[in-house]
């Protein structure tokens, strides 16, 4: 079959590779219908050192079950399921406590196993990992339900993570599908007033589609400062940041209300941060982390299959398999806010 | 009267400084029964630079209302009270919110204004500050009563931030009375497994008499280390930090169960911390921050009258007025754990 590796930055491959064959008896294949690239695919795009042995790529996929082991019980060939992009056996203590991306055997796509960007995966613990989906292969919701795998429960993590609700206040930080997702999952989670700081008109326009009540395009201490202004000088109770550098979080920190919430869910690409002790003296919190996709799927799923939430639109680009090269640049190059690939 | 100054690292004197007197309709003068030496005195008794100006030292302490402001209606003449270690005028919104530490016309003990290490005390905003106690000037129980301005109150902000219950297991970082305070706030809210951190064999005594059921002897990642294997590996569903340097809070990361909270309380000696990509992945929430002890005190206070906790027992030393250096210097040198001043 035919997937995406990457040998380095700025170069993304599609080769050949061996099919996606059964190694245990809990593994399901699965055929891809529509898979994505992530804005966290980005980061080795722009840093990942050469190598001759390529890293499988895509994390973000669903497709139609192909095969199934011998201790599969709960799927069927030929349904269409959604993975989530951490997989995990579904019943570990972490995972009944809501925490699959803690899963004792579970473990991430790519690298060294299939990834989603290709033509099939082989799925580790799939009763645990799989989603069945009651759509067909061709439904026209596949896009809004592609979101599920990651980037939109990427977003609703952020916001329940905040403890976003009808009577907190929220800033998200960046324009990028994570922050539009954090966007609309806080106007799912009921809140009036939502900032969404980004400066790339297209994209903030489709966050006052999801719910964003305010843009605010300053960066840094200065965005801090609007939006303290809009929020009576205090900040929001809850600000989600979706871009994971270090400015962006002291950024966020800086209009948090006193007593309120920094959420955080953009990979990070730092490693210290400073937290100075007029934080400390407001008692905000920090919180989140990598989204429990797994976990939320099921709560999500309804209002997706109802039309009632389309992170689908999302999506400004299809490509095939060849393109998917063209996709990373067009999503680097900030051409696509995110690109679907249709394999 | 008079009163304790700090002039510099070392330099504490007791001198005569003007007696307090109502300067708005909405203060209270305060005699002070009972004060205290905080451990947080300790860092500028280790490092404020000599200055002419000497600096008002105290921030805990309960007396008796000696007069009150035209604007004062909940307080008396003659009633025990007790203050806690921020001022707040109790209808602000955050007042309300019950977090009184970020009251919008509020502040700190000391500085300019007078401290609780003294004869007397000018308290602004008397109402909304001072809570009535029902004892009398000699109760049994005022060692008890002072530790609710502060220290006490600021271990059960830790304890109740991090969300310990009786679901939880908890570690609690440094055998300081903040970290003692912390233990038995943990054990009152039903936490059972109760893992102490500290080497200092009379105060973890002191500990187990609190609720702590394991003590952890090592430090940093060797304690962190033994902490896991106490707690089947993953470690303690929350760590209340109680020292406030950089090694112990990044210990407390270190050794937080996937999913769990860091709670922090201990006056941070930093600015910058490590926070690495594991703890992103492991969904761990840092909380905490200074303790809005004015909202804790209505729901602490009864168990205190009722004697089911006596977080007095911390005090191991009481000095009067002239013998106040030699507290400093006792706790500065660990002889002391707390200090309590009888005027």
């Amino acid at each position: 079959m035919r997937a995406t590796l990457m040998y380095g930055a700025g170069d993304v491959r599609v080769q050949t590779v061996p099919d996606p064959v059964l190694h245990q008896s809990t593994d399901a294949i699965v055929r891809v219908l529509a898979s994505a690239i992530c804005g966290s695919d980005l980061w080795p795009y722009g840093s990942l050192p050469p190598s001759s042995l390529g890293r499988r790529m895509g994390h973000e996929f669903l497709g139609v079950v192909e095969d199934v082991g011998a201790d599969v019980s709960t799927l069927k060939r030929g349904e269409v399921v959604v993975a989530p992009f951490v997989w995990s056996d579904g019943t570990c203590e972490f995972c009944r406590e809501g925490l699959p991306t803690s899963c004792r055997h579970g473990g991430q796509w790519g690298h060294t196993l299939d990834g989603g960007q290709g033509e099939a995966v082989r799925v580790p613990q799939a009763d645990g990992t799989l989603v069945t989906l009651p759509v067909g292969e061709d439904s026209a919701l596949l896009p809004s339900l592609l979101t599920l795998s990651d980037v939109f429960c990427t977003g609703h993590h952020c916001a329940v993570s905040a403890g976003v609700s009808e009577r907190t206040t929220v800033t998200v930080i960046g324009d990028g599908a994570v922050g539009l997702s954090a966007v609309l999952a806080a106007k799912r989670l009921g809140a009036e007033q939502i900032v969404l700081m980004g400066r790339h008109r297209d994209r903030t326009d489709l966050g006052r589609r999801f719910g964003a009540t305010e843009i605010v395009t300053e960066r840094g201490q200065e965005g801090a400062q609007k939006v303290r202004e809009l929020s009576g000088g205090d900040g929001t109770h809850t600000v989600l940041e979706c871009v994971g550098t270090r400015s962006a979080l002291e950024t966020a920190f800086a209009m948090t209300r006193p007593g309120g919430t920094v959420s955080r869910v953009g990979a990070p690409q730092y490693e210290e941060f400073t937290m100075g002790f007029g934080h400390f003296m407001n008692n905000i919190r920090l919180v989140g982390g990598v989204a429990p996709a797994r976990a939320y799927i099921p709560e999500l799923l309804p209002d997706v299959l109802a039309g009632r939430i389309e992170p689908g639109l999302m999506f400004d680009r299809s490509v095939g398999l060849d393109q998917i090269p063209d996709g990373y640049r067009a999503m680097a190059e900030r051409h696509a806010l995110k690109v679907m690939i249709r394999p």
